[in-house]
Parts: structure tokens; sequence; C-alpha cells
């Protein structure tokens, strides 16, 4: 399992819009994806607009070949990048067990 | 209850022992604090020296106030700062229900 860290910046003012449609996405998009696992979604603190979104997938693959290269990710950006005032910083963590 | 991540950069060749640091550090420091409620760590897939940690506080004050101006933080740096290539970002988060 890996978890997929994003953090992306929202246009001031879009942010309850934005919760709102990413509360959608997950919903309708992601859940449907192969090797989806779990979804958190943060808020900044220091920087209100900007939220960080933790997804686990099965594996790495799953989310860099299965979902970004299919029409998923077409439908779960339409549905929540209209907000987004950058595009997304994107990576890949494996958790470590101590 | 606030999210607590922190990105860090480790010394490239230093990453298993800073692993090893931090569980000693969660174990003895991190988890005697109050308001201390969990730790996750992550290792970057694109950065291999770059590591994520998430710490679960009641509140914003139980880390800012209560831990960082505490013995405990100093205890806590001492153990594992020395693995640090650079000081590590860190932000707080507000858990959003979706």
């Amino acid at each position: 399992m890996i978890t997929e860290i994003a953090v992306v910046q929202i246009i001031p003012g879009q942010e309850q819009d934005f919760e709102k449609a990413i509360a959608i996405a997950v919903s309708t998009v992601l859940t449907t994806a192969a090797g989806y696992m779990n979804f958190n979604l943060h808020r900044g603190i220091e920087s209100p607009s900007t939220y960080t979104f933790l997804i686990q997938w099965r594996s790495l693959e799953d989310h860099t070949l299965g979902f970004r290269e299919s029409d998923l990710f077409v439908q779960w950006r339409a549905i929540i990048g209209k907000h987004f005032a950058a595009p997304p910083q994107v990576e890949h963590w494996e958790g470590i067990t101590i």
C-alpha cells in the first residue's frame, strides 16, 4: 500500500465549494477506481485556502497508471479542478512501521 | 483534533539511522507529551531521502505551546535532528469530514 499526498491551493473564497465538489468526486469517481483504499482531507490552519489530501492506493501503479491514465481521472479533475488556484503538488509515499 | 504534517529531508545515507532514531524519539519522548494522539511515518518514493510524518494532537496549542516550548521538544530534536539535511517544513491542518 502507498499513500499519495497532494497539496493544492484553492482559489480564495471557493473553499466551501471545493469541499462540496471533492466530496462528490470521491463518492462518484475515486471510490470506483481499482486499487483505491482510503481518502482523507485536511485544510490548512496557517494557509486556510490550502488543502492536503491523502489517498491510499494498493500500489503505485494503481494511481499512476490505472487511475491517471483512465477516464476516471478526467472526471475527477472536471469536478474539482475548477477550484484550483495552481496545479497540485503530488508525491507518493511508502508507510514506514516504527 | 489537528494534524501536524512535517516534511524533512534526511542526509543521504542516514535513512535507516533516522528511522531507528525517530522510533526511539516517538516511544520515549513524543508519546509522553500532553495532547499527543497519533504518529505516522512515510518515506518518499520519488525522493527516498525525504520523509513526511503526521502527528495528531488534541489541539494546536498542545503542539505549538505545550510541546514546542517544553524540554520534550529539546529531547525530540536531540534524537532526530542530527539526521536532518535541512530544517523541516511544518504546517498544521484541520481534518475535514466529507
